[in-house]
């Protein structure tokens, strides 16, 4: 049976994360994984089951997940995101559909994946909450020192024990991870993104990251806190997890072998 | 009494428009101005009636609203948004007090307004739903010739009768505007902004331009076009009125006299 991949997009705000729940004698709650499992089985007229790289959290965004499902379809694959989008509503879609060989799993395959968390500092003399932007990224009216933030985010690379930037609940038995990417740049006055990629991450790891380079940009913080954040796994020495509506998952890397499938 | 202005911004999507609506019998809808109303009461401890220059219609929004009201309040004017907004949902705010005199009238003294329309056409080839612009734009997947697009609008500048660019019911003895300013520029690749300036607008008036200027860059209309509509009245020769999410008020201007008044 042919198995089938794609990008998806979603704006989290309206979703209860990617994984679908399904609360016995409840209505199921409105997920990523669910929506999209009802549109793929009307679509292609069958139940599927599709599994997503990420399981992102309730609120997170996403421009470039990935999911996989295997199903046999007299649909051309490059029909698929028509098909698809047409049973989804407005805020997820997918796009760029392959075919990929029978056992790609885009969880355990996954070989870089890349996030970035949106900051927004209201410049002006009143400080309003960025109205137009509440959906998509956390505010905050203190000023934040952008050098002392690249300062602490370029700490944070390379493979380390990254047990201090981890929710408590993590349920990894290794907490060592490698981040090959930090980045801290502000596109525009009063907007910082944080771009973070590694090969893994651990639960709430990025949004723990974003909260203590806000600290680091508070002057709350310094490079060699997170150096000795990373050396003793010590909790306290981190920033609080930030809020779910500034994260996006931007892209996923995985190998050449499953990149050079055309579709 | 003293009279206080204020500017207000809103994201239009979640509300019935700016005008109170108080349905016999029913809860009132959601709107802008009963929205203010009830925070300012609260904020003054009185009852309040709030005047706005411009009844922006369901799901317009806007930065620079402006609103009046006259009240004995031991509120110290620079506080006025402090106090009110913290009484606010997230999707209005108010901004830039200022004490005007007793006859201020937001509606009759405005000089000039202007409005943005903002258009998004997804440039890359599979031309999805610019998903997180949905709220505050319109799309399209066609291709638009900004060159005609601008030839359009520079038709539009001027004291014209506007009849044709108004919605049928739009109860005006005169329909002659005069149009200041009617820009068509591109921010970023496949993103379009409309700017409208003018004395005063009729119903539907800058959606219907926006559809009218759409149409001129599908190759559909022309600025001969815009021109003998403006002659004629026929409002068969204008656009589409666009829906109402690509619609922002961006600003008032008063005369000196209002405008020097210090907070």
């Amino acid at each position: 049976m042919p198995r089938f991949r794609l990008l998806v997009s979603y704006d989290g705000t309206d979703f209860h994360g990617w994984q679908r729940q399904e609360p016995p004698g409840k209505e199921p709650l409105r997920t990523v994984q669910g929506t999209l499992e009802v549109a793929v089985r009307e679509a292609l007229r069958q139940p599927v089951r599709v599994v997503g790289a990420s399981r992102t959290d309730s609120g997170v965004h996403a421009v470039g997940q990935v999911m996989a499902f295997s199903a046999a379809t007299p649909i051309p694959v490059e029909r698929l995101p028509w098909a698809i989008n047409a049973r989804l509503p407005m805020d997820v879609q997918v796009r760029e559909p392959r075919i990929v060989r029978e056992e790609f799993d885009p969880i355990s395959d996954a070989i870089t994946k890349g996030y970035r968390y949106s900051i927004v500092m209201p410049h002006d003399a009143e400080r309003l909450p960025p109205m137009f932007e509440l959906r998509h990224a956390f505010w905050t009216v203190q000023r934040l020192d952008i050098e002392a933030m690249r300062m602490a985010a370029a700490s944070m690379v390379g493979e380390h024990d990254f047990a201090a930037f981890a929710h408590a609940a993590h349920g990894r038995e290794s907490t060592v991870r490698r981040v090959t990417e930090c980045h801290v740049t502000s596109p525009a006055p009063g907007h910082i993104r944080i771009d973070v990629a590694g090969t893994g991450f651990l639960y709430n790891m990025v949004r723990i990251i974003a909260g203590t380079l806000l600290e680091a940009g508070r002057g709350r913080r310094t490079a060699e806190d997170v150096t000795r954040a990373l050396a003793t796994g010590d909790r306290t020495l981190t920033g609080q997890t930030l809020p779910p509506q500034g994260l996006c998952l931007r892209w996923i890397h995985y190998g050449e072998r499953d990149e050079s499938v055309a579709c």
